[in-house]
């Protein structure tokens, strides 16, 4: 796993914030579109590889990150990539392509 | 506002995550630590700077991070900067040092 930049060793190597923020005006928002179950499993596949916990790889909840009309989306820290989304499938590639090889995955940025 | 380690400008200059987690067993949670009124005192400070939006900075709400024993924890990307804090004190000298002049504040740093 390459660390982007030649950044300074942090305390995950990769850092990723799913947006789970749900808006009740029936506006665009990430929670109408699976974001929840989409971290779970992100969460649990990168558990099953082993490389969750420090110095590795976290997947976060996170509140609103305001880019709704984008999404649903997350970000990936340290490098600040910017993905969406529609199913398993795209958290798929997302994780075994970027987090694991360090590849972005232009198909799904934003 | 200086950008670190040259890194390509992203969405955001600086994003800044504060965990609200609450657990509910008694044990240490940022909850406990007034997190949810700190993360609002720096969201309305970065307003207020008219330093909010993209290209700028967002202050975040997150999930847990999992330093539960390091916190009340924060943490600022794309550095990759970890802070703890007791006060709006501490949230204003991390605001005003790292957010604004991109100064790590090493006293809070953990």
């Amino acid at each position: 796993m390459p660390r982007p930049y030649n950044l300074p060793m942090g305390y995950y190597q990769r850092h990723v914030f799913f947006c789970l923020n749900s808006r009740e005006d029936g506006s665009a928002c990430c929670a109408c579109h699976n974001a929840a179950e989409m971290q779970q499993h992100a969460k649990a596949r990168i558990k099953a590889l082993g490389l969750n916990g420090e110095g590795r790889i976290r997947i976060n909840k996170s509140g609103c990150l305001d880019r709704c009309s984008e999404g649903p989306c997350v970000v990936v820290y340290p490098e600040g990539v910017w993905y969406t989304y529609v199913d398993e499938h795209d958290i798929d590639e997302i994780v075994d392509r970027h987090l694991v090889k360090g590849e972005v995955v232009e198909r799904l940025r934003i």
